[in-house]
């Protein structure tokens, strides 16, 4: 049986009204997500604490991790506000590691490419390491607004502590930095890039399309295949625009991870999956 | 009513039996925190993050902080159990602190005092990165096993979150800094140094005693004098061993908190307050 995923995206996306439809829903959501936490963290006492919270949260680039989480809640029926808050934190703990991978250390010999500093290292350090208890200090907040989702917040807390943690964001930062002091970006191997990319953009996505689902109440095999299809999308993104941005030949590899990526929406068939199907287009990838 | 812990602390301590007691009492806490964690940290792959992790947990110094959250969850009825998972967090976030502070950043004028490093900064920075969420996992997982006490674990992780984060640790690391950047360490005034302890260690015992009074089943009224006596236990350790252990006359206020923290203790009145009433004497602060 076809699924509208299956069939080259394009299909759903050559009426202007559709494409311009979908890519306001990913504005709609980025700007959700901003004004909550524009509001979670307002610019309050001690100033020399928030204020620098407040723009490290900003200043690091967007990634579609958190909008994907709200985008996998809504598909399985949830409310865009039941995944406000995880949505929130993952950006949170994405801006902590962004915030910590651009850091001066006296042992990296080969800096990410500049960055403007707007503190000092010791600011920056200390503010990333504020962020990410903050984040799950919202995360668990949430539940004593609601009450009824307990043990739904409570697993998402596992699956973020696990994604941005030692065997996951943290362990693909380290084999990045292992991989740049010893060899040039572009004579990195497939195996290193899709190792980084699994780790940090792929594990990400799929926690956060795999939250989403959670708190959006879907069933597990709902929650299991959005987890894939946030792993292969992260992957994508992570090769596009990541590690993998100055490799050549990523694109084979690429489009098979399209293509994995849209079979996992098969059982949604029949739900409006255009939305979140369409972040599997190169040009959606980052909203 | 006089209170046991209002009459000079001594009175209990004379028997040396009871001195002894009192020791093991806190020893087998802290053996039964480092064992949880040794289980919970394994070295297995990947090694080049494992390791380290395992290396840097167990290098940072105990604080008692988490040997009193187990206590506190003792005095109020519960079980060793109940509390270890957030004595272990506690630690945790104790030990990724420790680690950062210490780590070498480009605008670090005066390094604290030198301490051995086993890792590359690199290694350091992002071990400590992936301990936070680890110690966060290892908490919200302890539901899982539990079922029963969601509620209390929820509320911890809100209470750890919000101690070691940007209006806890962070503030006091980051005022502590500023100050230590400013001037020699002599001429802090007391003012600082009271902020600095009161954010720091005092915010860490605090949170470690109401802890373990909240997932001991303790009512609302034992949780906030708990808090109170961490709280003053804390200031005493960071004023003897911590950022006042250079400043003159700091006995004088020491003398004052170990009075205000024993008269927290009066409402456990009968109850038997020895073991964890040791701790206000200079010689338990670390055990």
């Amino acid at each position: 049986r076809p699924s509208l995923c299956h069939r080259p995206i394009t299909i759903n996306m050559t009426q202007t009204q559709t494409q311009s439809q979908t890519q306001s829903y990913w504005t709609s959501i980025e700007a959700d997500i901003a004004a909550h936490l524009k509001r979670a963290i307002p610019i309050r006492p001690p100033v020399s604490v928030f204020e620098p919270m407040h723009y490290l949260t900003f200043a690091a680039p967007r990634i579609t991790a958190s909008a994907l989480c709200i985008a996998a809640c809504e598909l399985v029926g949830g409310d865009r506000d039941q995944a406000m808050a995880a949505a929130s934190a993952l950006h949170l703990m994405h801006a902590a590691a962004y915030t910590h991978e651009h850091l001066p250390l006296t042992d990296r010999i080969r800096p990410k490419p500049a960055i403007h500093h707007a503190y000092s290292p010791n600011v920056e350090l200390l503010t990333g390491d504020g962020i990410i208890p903050f984040g799950l200090e919202l995360l668990a907040k949430s539940i004593v607004k609601n009450g009824s989702n307990s043990d739904r917040i409570l697993r998402v807390i596992v699956e973020i502590t696990r994604a941005v943690g030692s065997e996951g964001v943290v362990d693909g930062q380290y084999k990045e930095f292992l991989c740049s002091q010893s060899k040039g970006e572009e004579s990195w191997n497939l195996g290193d890039i899709e190792y980084v990319c699994k780790k940090k953009e792929g594990g990400l996505y799929a926690c956060g399309a795999a939250c989403g689902a959670i708190l959006g109440g879907g069933s597990e095999e709902e929650v299991q295949k959005l987890r894939k299809y946030g792993l292969y999308v992260g992957m994508i993104e992570g090769m596009l625009y990541g590690v993998g941005r100055n490799k050549k030949g990523m694109e084979g590899e690429v489009e098979k991870l399209r293509g994995l990526a849209t079979k996992e929406l098969e059982i949604f068939n029949g739900r409006k999956i255009e939305k979140i199907c369409s972040l599997v287009q190169a040009g959606l990838c980052s909203v």
